[in-house]
């Protein structure tokens, strides 16, 4: 595990249980559960209207997901200012959603000043349904 | 390029134009703007409330396009009834989005009965803002 | 973590110190280092030849091997005759390696009959060094 | 396409036909085909001896020769004294090689100053075989 000297628990904390006004975010009724240093955990609802015409939920709802905790998880471990950058993710899905919530948990597994690499689980109850590891660029604050 | 001895342009013709009436797709505004055999253009309008708090495209609206495509590009050349699995895909994001329109041009480079491998260029203008490849299992008609 | 009810701990055993006569495994000198169910480890010694001409690690090497574990963790918890096909795979380089030995540790984090998906970790020392998620297809014995 | 400003065509005549003398790529037996501003292609032969023992191609064959040219493909078209370091990618293994000769061909289609995306087909003859997309970092030179 990485160290994070740089961990700041009130940016963490002001994450949690924060809605956005309106957006993706938003419409997707994306719920930070917990925040700590280089993991985060979001929620997502599997509400009727986000399935697919299978009844199950659509995998871009995941995808969507999985891509916020990525950068989301690395706010609270960099300097002030600076800004993270989604460069890459792969995702595997493992399993369709019929109903319930769709977690993602993140950690970062690997950082340095200019990048981490973090992992993702998602699970929907106590099945895991789609698994993800993903790089992010840090981009220090303009001065 | 592999062949596509299944395509059925009927399949094609009902995706143009079509939208969703409710969901992620019909909120992100997705739109088919063109398809053939092994190929498809889909598009999202970056919309101010598509935007993140830095004023580009939030990377979950390109994530779940990428996902759009990749499954919905073979289902006009897979059988009538088979069912397209999204099994996994990794995606770049190259620059951020601030105003237009971004399109995604999914093509499959590769096919076999149970395996499509799609490969997906996403343009915001004439800049390329997002590459993906990804796999999907192809999922014979219940009988 | 996935249950595996056909694992077969005489095929695990085989593989524990086994030599590849010839070939890349025999090249780079690939050992088993331990396996169990759904996990192995496998290792290789960062010989002067394997070396780039930046004195570290040739990345090849530790593509190779994440490659080797990802399908050889699956023989001991598949069937009799089945056949483990390495779908596709996505590693993160993390850190150059200069001297001592890398460790590939795979670990299935999800199983069907037809696929299963491995995390890998590769370590130098007690430093991480590449992450890989990869995807496997199982093919059953012929008959 | 991007532009290759920094295309130096002496740094690419000297890869085309260059063997090394020793390592990984002796043993694959790795040779330059040709190279061009953003694009190059390798070719290692599927001898015998790669093979795994079910006679077809060694997957880490195909990963290392991956490796080899996302790096290889950035020197000609980056600063002089500039080190390219892969940071990741991501393979499809699309069908197995029996004989005959594997070539990568590896493109640029994104290029920053810090980062190259290289998109690579590995073909057998007339089949593809293999995809990969992965991201290459820039490092500049040390002054």
């Amino acid at each position: 595990m990485p160290d994070f000297p740089d961990y700041d628990p009130t940016v963490a904390e002001l994450a949690i249980g924060y809605h956005e006004p309106a957006g993706l975010s938003a419409f997707l009724g994306m719920e930070t559960l917990d925040v700590g240093p280089g993991r985060m955990r979001c929620a997502v609802e599997a509400r009727p209207d986000l399935m697919n015409p299978f009844a199950t939920l659509h995998g871009g709802v995941v995808a969507a997901l999985v891509d916020h905790v990525l950068g989301s998880v690395c706010y609270p471990v960099i300097a002030k200012g600076a800004w993270a950058a989604t460069t890459e993710f792969k995702v595997n899905l493992l399993a369709p959603v019929r109903e319930g919530t769709v977690v993602a948990a993140a950690e970062i597994v690997s950082m340095s000043k200019r990048t981490a690499v973090v992992r993702i689980d998602v699970t929907n109850g106590d099945r895991l349904v789609a698994l993800a590891q993903g790089t992010v660029t840090i981009k220090a604050p303009r001065t």
